[in-house]
This record gives C-alpha cells, sequence and structure tokens, in this order.
C-alpha cells in the first residue's frame, strides 16, 4: 500500500486522502473527483466492487458523498489520459474499493470552484477575495499561489547558495524609510511609529555585518490608489550586497537570480503554467542594459513611441512597452534594464553618478512592459548622506542610527527589491496583482 | 587568483575583501584581521612586501588603517592555527602584497566590537541594543543572527520536501486570532484593524487548500511585560498539516522537524557552536510524550518537586525545569512533548479530548527546561465551534470568514508554532531571547 502518488505506477494499491472536489454519479457507479495539494485527481467507483462509509462507519451510496468532504480512499492505481487542465495527475487515475468519509461540509450550499464564472472579471475578483476563504480552493488560484511560493523559495535558494545570509528585520519602526505620505501610522505604548514602508535601512546595515543578506517580508505602502498594480501590503523580496565595485554587479546578480527562479518555476510548475495557460519570460545572457536617455532615443530614432520623450526625466508608460517589444525583436529578452534615472527622482540613498551628478547610478529592470524592481548602488560615505539630505532639506537627526552606521564605516553595496506578487503576476499573465495574494489587502478590503 | 576561500590551500594566490575588524602593529609589518560573513580572517603584512593605497591610491603605511575600512586585499594562503575562536578561518592566514582601502568610517572613535565588555550585563545588552546599527559586527552577535538564519531556512527546507506550501499570510487583520488584550490596534482608512498575533486563522484556511502549509513571517504581542522572555515582534514558524489521525501526528512532524534542524545548523554552523560555546540539545528516536496529569505524578513520585502540583491545570515552571531534567536523565531527551491541558486554558480552536471534554487534544513542547512551542489538533467542525464559542461568551459572528471555512468542508487538521528567536536561545544557552533578534523590539525600544 502506497500514499505518495508521485511514482505510482498501474497496478499499485494506495490510500490517499483528499478534498471531494466534484462527484459525477453514472449508471454503473461514478467518479470521485479529489483534490489534492497540487491539483485534482480522478477516481472511479464501480458500484459492484466498492464500499463507501461514513463518519460513524455506516455503508451509504456515492450519492450521498458532496464536494468538500474530506475523505480517504483505498484503490488501484490505472493508466489513464486525464483532458482537464485542472488534473495535477495526468496519466493515471484510482479504481476505488473503499471511501472512508472524514469529515463534511455543514452547509449543502458550498461553493463550486468549478463555477467560478461572472459576467464581468470585476464581479469575479470582487466575489473571489470576498470568500477568500473558500475560492482559494479554486485549481486556478491554488496554481497561481504556489508559483508564488515556488518563485520566494527559489530566490531564497539561490542566494543562500550564493552566500548570502537570510535577515529578520523590523515591520515596527520608529522613522520612514523612504518619507513621504505612503506610511501606516500606528500607536506603540504611546508612542507614534509607523509600519516599513521597505527594510532599506537595516539590510543596508545587515551589509556592514554579513556583506550579502537577503530578506522576505512583508512591507506596506498606505497608498490611496485602487488599482490592479497596486497593493497595501505585499511581500518584498529584498537583497543587498556589498564590495560592489558598480551597479554593473547588481544587475548582474539580479539576473542570475531571475535565472534560477524561472528555471525553478519551469522545473517544478510545469502543471500550474499549463493550467494557467502561461509562458515564462524569456532571459537571455546578455540583459539589455540602456541608459533611460539611451532609451528615449531608440524609441524617437525607430519610431516607436506616439510620443518624443526625449529629455523626460522618467520613463512613460507606452515607452516601458515599446523598449520591452524592442528588447524582445531585437535582443530576444522579455527584461530590459534602464539606468541613470535623475537624482531628484530617486531616493535619497541612490548613489549619483560621479560623472554626472544630477543622474544616479540606479536602475530599474522592466519585463513584458512593466517594471517589476528598482535597484542601484548605494551612498556609503555618512557625509554624502549629509550633504544629500540637506540640499533636499531633511533634517539628518532623524536619521540617526542609520547615519551611524556609514559613519562607523560601510563598503561600496548596492542591491534590489522585487515585489512578489508583481513578479508572479508577470510571469502568469495575471492582469491584476492582488490575484497573487493570498489575502490582498487594499483601501477597501481588510478581510478575510 | 582565487576570490573563494572556502577551498583555499596553502599557495594560493587570492584577492579577498572585507572589514577591517583590527590592525596590530610590529617592528617588521604586522597584521590586519579582516572580518568576513562568517567571521575572522588573519591576514599578515611584511613592510617589505606589501603596497598598501588608500582611496586616491596613494601609498600609505599600515598604521594608517583603522578599524572598519573597507578593504580589498591581494595574498598568498599559508597554512596556520587560529586560536581566536572568532577566527573562522582557523587554518589558513593570508601574506599580503597589497591592500587597497575602499572606503572609510568618517569618526576615529568607531566601536571597539572586541571591547565590548561592561560591568553587568543589563548594561551591556542596553548598549548593544542602543547601537545594534554598529554592534551586530561583533562576532559574538553575527554567530547567533546566523546560526537564526540557518533555523529558518532548514525549517523551510525539510517542510518543502515533506509537500508543504509556504504561504504569506496578511499581518493587517480585522479580527485577532487569539482576542484577548495584548493586540496592536492601528487605523488603517478610518478603519480599526489590528496587527496579526498569530497566522492561526490563516494557516487553517491554508490547509483547506494545500493540505500541508508553513509560514515565516513577523507575529505581534502588545504585551506590556519587559523580561528576558518577550519580544513584542518576533518570528514565528508556523506548521499546519491537514489529514491527520490525531495529535500524534503532529508532534511526530515536529520532532522529525527539529531533528532536521539541529542537523542543518550542527553541519553548517560548527563554527557558530564553537565560538558561543553551545552544545545542540539531544533529540532521541522517541521524545518521551507525557500528559499533564503523568507530569504532575512523575515529579510528585520521585520528589523531584518542591511542591505537590497533582491536580493543577497548568505546569509550574519548577515542573519545566524538573520533568526536562528528569526526560534528559531517564530517557537521554532534551525534548519533551506534555500534552491533554485543560480547555479552559487552551485556544477555542483546540479540539477538545472525546473521551475527556474538560482537556483538549494539544501540548507544548518543552526543551531543556523551557516550553518552546504549542501545538494540538483544531476543531474541523462548524458546529463544533459555534458550540464551544458560544460557551465561552465570544460571538461567532465576529469570526464569519473564519466560521465560513469549516461549514464549506475541512479535513481533520493540527499544526504549532515555533518562536525562533526563542528556539535560537534555547539551541544556543543564550538568557535573553532579544539578544536572538536583530533588532528587538519592546516596550521601551522601537529603534534602532
Amino acid at each position: 500500500m502506497i500514499t505518495n502518488l508521485n511514482n505510482a505506477k498501474a497496478g499499485d494499491l494506495v490510500e490517499v486522502s483528499g478534498m471531494v472536489h466534484n462527484v459525477r454519479v453514472t449508471k454503473w457507479g461514478g467518479f470521485i473527483i479529489l483534490r489534492k495539494s497540487r491539483g485534482l485527481l480522478q477516481t472511479v467507483v464501480s458500484n459492484d466492487q466498492c464500499q463507501i462509509y461514513n463518519e460513524q462507519g455506516e455503508t451509504v451510496a456515492l450519492n450521498d458523498l458532496c464536494r468538500e468532504m474530506a475523505v480517504t480512499i483505498t484503490g488501484t492505481v490505472g493508466e489513464a489520459k486525464i483532458k482537464d487542465p485542472a488534473a495535477f495527475y495526468k496519466d493515471i487515475e484510482i479504481s476505488v474499493s473503499e471511501v472512508r468519509v472524514l469529515s463534511r461540509p455543514s452547509t449543502t450550499e458550498v461553493v463550486d470552484m468549478n463555477a467560478l464564472k461572472f459576467g464581468d472579471e470585476e464581479t469575479l475578483l470582487r466575489y473571489k477575495f470576498d470568500n477568500r476563504q473558500v475560492t482559494l480552493r479554486n485549481p486556478r488560484d491554488m496554481a497561481i499561489l504556489k508559483v508564488a511560493s515556488v518563485v520566494s523559495k527559489a530566490f531564497a535558494d539561490y542566494l543562500t547558495e550564493q552566500g548570502f545570509t537570510q535577515i529578520y528585520t523590523p515591520k515596527i519602526v520608529s522613522e520612514g524609510a523612504e518619507g513621504g505620505a505612503n506610511v501606516f501610522k500606528m500607536d506603540y505604548f504611546g508612542k507614534q511609529v509607523y509600519l516599513a514602508q521597505s527594510p532599506q535601512f537595516y539590510k543596508q546595515i545587515g551589509v556592514g555585518v554579513y556583506e550579502r543578506v537577503f530578506e522576505i517580508a512583508p512591507a506596506y505602502r498606505a497608498e490611496k490608489q485602487n488599482t490592479s498594480r497596486h497593493l497595501n501590503e505585499y511581500i518584498s523580496l529584498d537583497v543587498e550586497m556589498g564590495f560592489i565595485k558598480g551597479q554593473e554587479d547588481v544587475m548582474h546578480l539580479e539576473a542570475e537570480l531571475l535565472r534560477a527562479i524561472i528555471s525553478r518555476v519551469a522545473t517544478v510548475c510545469e502543471h500550474e503554467l499549463n493550467l494557467l495557460g502561461a509562458t515564462l519570460p524569456v532571459l537571455p545572457a546578455e540583459v539589455p542594459i540602456w541608459r533611460l536617455s539611451k532609451v528615449h532615443e531608440i524609441l524617437f530614432e525607430n519610431n516607436l513611441c506616439e510620443q518624443d520623450h526625449r529629455g523626460e526625466d522618467d520613463l512613460a508608460p507606452e515607452e516601458e512597452r515599446a523598449i520591452c517589444k524592442y528588447a524582445l525583436e531585437k535582443f530576444g529578452s522579455d527584461f530590459v534594464f534602464v539606468t541613470h534615472f535623475p537624482s531628484e527622482h530617486r531616493a535619497f540613498y541612490a548613489m549619483d553618478d560621479p560623472e554626472d551628478p544630477t543622474l544616479t547610478l540606479s536602475f530599474d529592470l522592466l519585463m513584458r512592459g512593466l517594471e517589476i524592481t528598482s535597484g542601484g548602488q548605494r551612498i556609503h560615505k555618512e557625509e554624502d548622506y549629509r550633504r544629500k539630505m540637506i540640499h533636499r532639506g531633511m533634517n539628518p537627526e532623524n536619521f540617526r542610527f542609520y547615519l551611524d552606521t556609514f559613519r562607523n564605516g560601510m563598503p561600496p553595496h548596492g542591491g534590489f527589491a522585487i515585489g512578489l506578487e508583481r513578479i508572479t503576476a508577470c510571469f502568469l499573465g495575471i492582469n491584476n496583482v492582488k490575484e497573487c495574494s493570498m489575502f490582498p489587502r487594499d483601501i477597501n478590503r481588510v478581510a478575510p
């Protein structure tokens, strides 16, 4: 008797537990479609060869089974060709000899996970999020969040192999990292504190300790926009590395990290990618790296945008899409690094370019038309921080412990952050980033 | 020229970067003690064979180097026997041919990481926590948090191998999981919300989706006690598994998980364990499992406590210590599971024992005299939740989405949670759990 189906072959006796995803009754018996952790498993019941017991050990009919019962099934593995894309087990089915009901729903109106279809996407999403505690059991949503899980694990595994130390930094902080209005305030035993917008300060401190660090943790943005690209609580995949020669080292690490993540998802999540009809992005050996000014020029000279954006100090959305299209067609890359953004548009800790201090040694990484990460080299000298803070009207005294880090010596360093939900959405072609959060938080939603 | 010292052997040419942890000048030259990500590396400078360059490329003397400079050193590997327990590289040293200074502190009064000694432990700890951004660079603190990092990675790796899915659940919640006063409140766009005390509700929901889930994330307790065992923000290692036959399955999983973690720490963190003088706990093939009432009896009958605790409804601290001592002496185990705590002392979601509903199918795991985890089987039927809530004076309507989970069917399930800082402290023999948090938060401390 085996209990793990991964290496099951025809003729094996198995005992397998799962949730009843669906029941189909025929004249001779029927099918119990079992939901397992990765997807569906087809089991076949012949009335004359199968015993079904309820929780009290009484014999019942197939007809008495219903959706979302928890059951244990005993049977024999047979070969099959299952076409349902939600089936994780496509080559096997189970001929059932015994079913034992472990528990049952307390309503006869359980949500039908296969019937989550509404007139428009907005109504569907609202229903799904309002009932997330149950609609997550729908195979498509299971697949999305499984991929997110694999992405974050691959992130941790690759960086650990590369000598990075995983750190856990506080989310209750006394100073906002990026400043600005988008920060949640809270009372902490009579003192006003904030929820961390990012672990920026702490991961830089971590570089002075462990040379190379990463963190996987929630980050908070009190943004009032409620769009398909915003989450007020999201999982930030943060990296910071010391002893870099320049931002190129950071971009190189990020490209190799993404290569490892894409490779892992391709290997582990074949089922989920098929179910979602997703194609992983193409990451060539050399990802194009262009300055912002160069991107404006490429798009103008090739007549790829409606407008002339030369001289502008940021990328327009139509440029993000156009330069990604160009990079894919000309260089076979779904990714583009854009560098040298103007200093006044970047965070104060970005290192200014010594060759042109109005620009920074910082980058965005675009993927399939969207920015999925920001990064760059950071300032590592206390006096450079003080000068830039004062220039920006910030009070260095509000950043005492942060500045003390650099006062006590720091190597040249840089890093980046990736939003887990956003990169998952980009990988899978999901339009709304909220679908990649298990329990999304936005201005109108704080439950379930 | 190699840059990775892990397989370096005598005669190899190396280029290695790090922070200057210490400089010792002699008549013929001296030593630069370099701090790397895991600990110290000894390098030897002979004045007549070594060039030292400052950031401007000017030649300087060894005397001009100072602590917490970031440097790149070129040299030749030689054999050595380094006795300093803070040395990660104990068998090699580097004969330096060139030093390049990359950056330097902006103060001449950098913290001497080796001189963190004060009259009493309280003063030392306060100083360390007040200056955590720099004192983390002290090899002992580096070692503690490195072990914490390895513990959490081993936790994730083992559970992933066992088919668990890592989930990320919200920390901003509309309902407190355990209820009670120890919950941080905050304003969320005009609505009162809470910081999650635990992912209890969400990990149970996760079982209905993925069968087996785990989470590594911050948890919040607004406790006003400021003791060596409390943190207001800590990292909770959470596990929840479906289709269990009883709480024994949960205890078995936890024991095997701990075995994997201990084995990983023993392998990966030999240096850190030596530095900290720590001995990992002994986990036998069978960890003793005793009912609470049995523990009272064992201790009374063997005259191991000052007081007679029979009939009491919890473990007294002297009992926690005594039963652990007993288990180690009689059964060679640093761990003891204690089961069947009274229902009224456990959370409402604990499953009552059908044989005696005043007790629960729940457990504590003790290690070396301290409770490091609580767990057990959970209720999985909606009606059982409602009955217990009403009995306790709770309003089921305040738990709508939670109850809806069970209404829609849930398998028998259970789980547990381990505090990362607490288990790290127990492994390492650290008295104050705050030392196992990178940036501890207590009632008086929210910075750095």
